[in-house]
């Protein structure tokens, strides 16, 4: 169990920026993630496209503000836990925040900062019931390291650069499976061209089969998927013996158990005053896009000023006997010791 | 008389951020400063200290900082009017705000954004009544351009680098006044090493009078200054002969005129809803360290926020029958075609 001041869910550029207002504050944070790096939305969904609206930052790329904001909290150093979802949250005796995640790290918690932007990046999954309970074992949401499937059926599902790599690795290792085939609508990749030449050269030598079909549903015999169905070009069902699934349809964010934590929501938002950004729970704050408030503007710039506010909202959880006074980060000599930086000499680039 | 969308008081940081949101809502601007340049206080005040938390930017001067906002808002071409104090507002029958400054400049526009910070920032006076009335005539907060003061006495009131030059290119002129004299509480400071180094070898060559006292009073005669009263450092009142007073003393922010608007206020600043950071008088927007609301912390990202959502309180008025969806600068064509960047090929920098 990982006591904490504060726990800090999302580690997107509002999360990151939460972690930095609040070590302004001397308050130190744990971050959870459900994807296995920060970053959030800026790299998952805009790594390389440009931003022009970050206050005194004319254009920067999603990736470039999320390194930005990695450098500029760094001297605070959160600690992340990556690749995992928060399960549960629940309210202890004496006030703090007992919360779980998915890979079973606990935490108890006096201030928790829902910062989950649109929600928990995971796995789309295909239209089709059942797959969930195969999940780790004939169901892949990614290829497995070492995957030696030279007896079995594979299909991967997808038309991402992603989807394609995992067929050519299939289709290139010493002992490949028995049948590697992959599966999209038609044959349109969004993909670099490079990947689609490999592709295309296995498929033309018979070592990967591309079928142009839609999933609509999954054989079982014994508690064992054994084929795929679905419906090809013509719209003639199909069926493809499958020993192993791997679906590479990219991922999708999902609001995920936030949503039954009773915190008071509107339209799948979590309602806040814009005195502190807090809920109407206690110590749970929730900033950037996952909020909303009267003229609420989904950008992360407002974000930023939500951060600002919930940090001092918490430090009078915190530190509840301490009257916390705004320091500048230009002027005061204690910001500039908890920042790593002298007073004394010439403006320094960290 | 110039007609505008939107007016905005004060071209520091916020103002030019306030230009740039106001842009992307495809309302034209306009500002006003009573400095000769932008920037506000980041340039007046710490022009080249170090900020640490502007959200993706770990340090920057604040000159840096105003010239990245200037590049931000160039593509929006805001019209800057600088070196003028707003003097009154006055609201017309159509609803409009009639506005003028001190240089006799005057606007009709439908919405003003006061983001004047801690103030306008005006010349320190001495605390000697009566000095204002012979400004521009006897008393300079400037050194007049081709000041020609042969048959004068001269006395300069300052420590810093602008006062002990201004002593210095007097005394050097081919014909210099008759007398030079500077005054300051004790023979110390606050300017370049070199400018020093000048300023005592005037003093040593008798070409320069350095008065160690503080300024108590004026003599007039016929309503004219004719000398100095001041207190000598063994605390015995002095009279210099003065015929030209060059007040070198520094800026401080004044709030000036904007308290007397009838504005909504609460010491000393002026109260706005978190909604459209409007105050109570429709139309007029009050945005950055002059604002308050409960939770307000004065920091230039707190007031970059508040930008956002003031034009987006705009633009209900400016265009009463649009609706106004927020558009993202990463995928807008129509945003990449105001800021001039092509949406089509990689990131620009701009």
């Amino acid at each position: 169990m990982i006591e904490t001041d504060a726990l800090i869910i999302g580690a997107g550029p509002v999360g990151l920026f939460q972690a930095f207002q609040l070590g302004l504050l001397e308050i130190s944070s744990h971050m959870v993630d459900a994807l296995p790096y920060v970053g959030g939305q800026c790299v998952e969904l805009y790594a390389d496209k440009p931003i022009y609206d970050i206050p005194g930052v004319p254009v920067c790329t999603g990736r470039e503000l999320i390194e930005s904001l990695q450098k500029q909290v760094a001297p605070f150093k959160p600690t992340l836990h990556l690749g995992q979802l928060v399960s549960s949250v629940e309210r202890q005796s004496d006030g703090r925040l007992r919360v779980a995640t998915s890979t079973g790290t606990t935490f108890l918690a006096k201030t928790l900062f829902i910062a989950a932007g649109v929600g928990a990046f995971q796995a789309r999954m295909p239209n089709v019931e059942g797959l969930a309970a195969h999940t780790d074992k004939q169901v892949h949401l990614g290829l497995p390291e070492g995957a030696q499937w030279a007896d079995r059926d594979v299909l991967v599902l997808g038309d991402s650069d992603t989807a394609l790599q995992a067929a050519i690795s299939l289709a290139e290792q010493t002992a490949p499976p028995k049948s590697v085939s992959l599966m999209h609508r038609r044959n349109v990749f969004v993909a670099e061209p490079d990947t689609i030449a490999s592709f295309n050269a296995l498929v033309a030598a018979g070592r990967i089969q591309f079928v142009a079909g839609q999933l609509t549903g999954m054989e079982e015999a014994a508690g064992r998927l054994t084929a795929a169905l679905y419906l090809d070009a013509a719209g003639a069902q199909q069926a493809l013996p499958v020993d192993e699934l791997l679906v590479l349809l990219g991922l999708s964010p999902k609001l995920g158990p936030v949503a039954h934590w009773g915190l008071d929501m509107e339209r799948r938002q979590i309602k806040v005053n814009t005195e502190t950004y807090g809920t109407d729970q206690p110590g749970i704050f929730a900033v950037g896009d996952i909020n909303t408030y009267p003229g609420k503007k989904k950008l992360i710039l407002c974000g930023f000023h939500e951060c600002v506010l919930a940090a001092f909202g918490a430090s009078a959880i915190v530190f509840p006997d301490k009257r916390v006074l705004l320091q500048y980060t230009t002027t005061s000599t204690r910001l500039h010791a908890l920042l790593g930086v002298d007073s004394s000499g010439p403006v320094q680039k960290p």
